[in-house]
């Protein structure tokens, strides 16, 4: 089914007949997009923003209380990342951390030689952007095939790792589909062969365990405001002995390798929201384990239904499903009225025409991949939440193929299902 | 004098026999170096932290009403800017800009075989060090003079301009010693002449007036701190019709010019403060004119003290002054125990044991260089304030005059005074 604007649009026009909307339910299921900041958070930052306004690198006493925070919050960071304070540089978020780490390796690797870099089909735009603008400078740049549960191996990597290769850099978990790689294979295989290993950690940081000493990893990319700390702050962890290149260049901040004024609010609020996420981090995700498994159970009861990424390794808040026959935006929209927000994969893409280039690479055809729900959960979600969302997305799937062509085709024979 | 951090503890040690603080005054005189928020910026911010927390790029409500709260904020900007809302990319700060409008200028320049930039030698290192890399990849780098008042004339940018010149980029207001730069007359010699126009605004902004259009300025840059908003955002102004490049690859944020989830409270706040700023402009240049003029006017009353910048060509909150047989960082610390929070220069350099490379460009000797003392105000400051300041720094250079030997050669004929 190609896109259809249209569509959309007048699906939203017509009214959503014997579909009733809960006056009261405001479900925001699209905590991978962006979260809600907690109150932690905003606390921490509060001071920094009305009283403690210094700029950590002035000698006076308001600037050094501000230089004192930025400590402290680095050591919060480095602690639940299980690295060093040194080891920290904060940016202005995840993206920025990806194409720092990533231009570091490039630039280090082809110093030595090494040109070539390893990656996976289903990376966040941030680390595949910035790949192909190295691949006009003259990088070698191979994407490893993603299987269909969403999984790339620390095999394909060893497989793939040659004399000339710089670095891997794979995520730690896919922000569309939530499968969980294995980092520490990876990162093994990795240290193993000598090669730089990074991983953009934004989707999986205060979500799940991560220890870079453990798990070898050299690089690693978090962002503040996916998990309730605020937007606009991120870090890049890099082990020591790595020189870190510049990307943004000026003053001395952050040891020289990222200058502007540090963000002290923001940076206080993320340090704080990481070290809350990670405290309750059995509890929350034990509690939106239980949900997603409620939603996947529910939504694969429609018919035609199929779930992306793993059954069982993926994040504890991350449902992703296909339905044959939908266009995701109408499904989007109408949840919307009844006051769902979900998404149909990732935010930072959603103004496309093009299917999500994640569900590409797990192999769903074009037409399956238009019609995918992403609903992601934080722990303030509930089960009555989860069973309205079944209610109501059964209800719009319905609708929507009612007044679908192709859904009509389907039924009638004149064209075969790809999802049984 | 050599640059001496023992002298300084010491001299910090030492009682401050005679020099009284008072109590109830905390003067902070260091806006140069980062403000402190206005409560409208923090007001406007608030909402975007707590409630109003969507992803802009979300095809649900919650995020339409964050991108409706976006296109907001860029339409304030622009007005105040005298531009178009499409003009603006938000960045995470006043650096960042500096760095894509240079990198931009230079990649679009050598597309065209044109490789030379012109700038000063007094720029922010925002804009310095970018400039450094330009040169190792093969771009020519000239930095024009700077007048002892501070000064680069559009004459001289003509003069320099060549066939094979890409950008010139020359801040509005210099961040140490403040003089404003003629940046109309620069930006008609550059449109003349069919050369990019790039101005770091980043002390101008919110202070004296700007109009890109009028002022035919191609590229500029703020920084929302600057003036009374928040610390991690910034704007670069990028006149329609010139292929903005990329610093920052990945989401199709910001026309696709600058990836990553827009930091919407921010920006948010950057735009209110920014307006509140232009809003009362006059009003606030004029309070803070009469301190400046009668700060200048009683520090200058110490023997052997000169002002660094043009006398009348200057920001309306800004005084640099230097004192002969000083140490800056001596002097800042006495005046922080005194309750003044002060600057020798730019706090981004500010842990850095050099001289000012500003004061060095106005033909500063390192010696007096390393005696300068820089007060920048806001409208908050007051003239109660101004005369405590005055009769602090008279006694403390009184007293780190008595105990300094460079003192002492300069007053029994020795050495010879730099400054008359």
């Amino acid at each position: 089914m190609d896109y259809n604007w249209w569509e959309a649009l007048i699906n939203r026009w017509y009214p959503l007949d014997g579909i009733e909307r809960k006056s009261d339910m405001n479900v925001y299921v699209d905590n991978a997009a962006t979260t809600k900041m907690s109150r932690t958070a905003i606390d921490a930052m509060l001071p920094y923003m009305e009283s403690e306004y210094g700029n950590p690198s002035s000698l006076h006493s308001v600037g050094q209380r501000a230089a004192e925070a930025l400590l402290k919050a680095r050591q919060s960071v480095a602690k639940n990342l299980g690295c060093e304070a040194s080891e920290i540089i904060f940016t202005s978020g995840g993206s920025e951390a990806d194409n720092q780490a990533i231009l570091t390796a490039a630039i280090l690797g082809a110093r030595k030689g090494k040109k070539r870099i390893i990656s996976t089909a289903f990376e966040h735009h941030a680390v595949l952007h910035t790949l192909e603008k190295l691949k006009k400078q003259g990088h070698e740049i191979e994407l490893l095939d993603v299987h269909e549960n969403g999984m790339v191996s620390a095999e394909q990597v060893k497989d793939a790792i040659r004399d000339d290769t710089a670095l891997v850099t794979i995520m730690y978990a896919n922000n569309e589909i939530g499968s969980i790689l294995p980092i520490a294979e990876i990162g093994a295989v990795c240290r193993e062969k000598g090669v730089y290993f990074h991983t953009d950690a934004v989707q999986a940081a205060g979500h799940i365990k991560i220890d870079v000493k453990e798990q070898n990893i050299d690089m690693l990319s978090i962002s503040g405001h996916k998990f309730h700390g605020p937007k606009g702050v991120g870090a890049l962890y890099v082990r020591r002995g790595i020189a870190v290149q510049n990307l943004i260049e000026g003053g001395a901040q952050e040891r020289g390798k990222r200058a502007g004024t540090e963000n002290i609010p923001a940076i206080v609020g993320m340090a704080a929201a990481l070290d809350e996420a990670c405290a309750h981090m059995d509890e929350n995700a034990a509690k939106m384990t239980k949900i997603r498994d409620r939603l996947i159970e529910g939504l694969l009861e429609i018919p035609h239904s199929i779930l992306n990424g793993d059954r069982e390794r993926r994040l504890p808040g991350h449902v992703n499903i296909c339905f044959e026959g939908i266009e995701g935006e109408s499904l989007l929209l109408y949840l919307d009225d009844l006051g769902i927000c979900a998404s149909s994969g990732s935010a930072c893409t959603s103004g496309s025409l093009d299917p999500s280039h994640v569900l590409l690479a797990i192999g769903r055809p074009h037409e399956i991949a238009h019609g995918s729900l992403r609903l992601s959960l934080c722990e303030e979600n509930t089960e009555e939440e989860a069973e309205y969302i079944i209610s109501s997305v059964k209800s719009v799937v319905e609708r929507i193929r009612s007044m679908s062509p192709v859904w009509r085709d389907l039924q009638e024979g004149r064209k075969q299902y790809v999802i049984q």
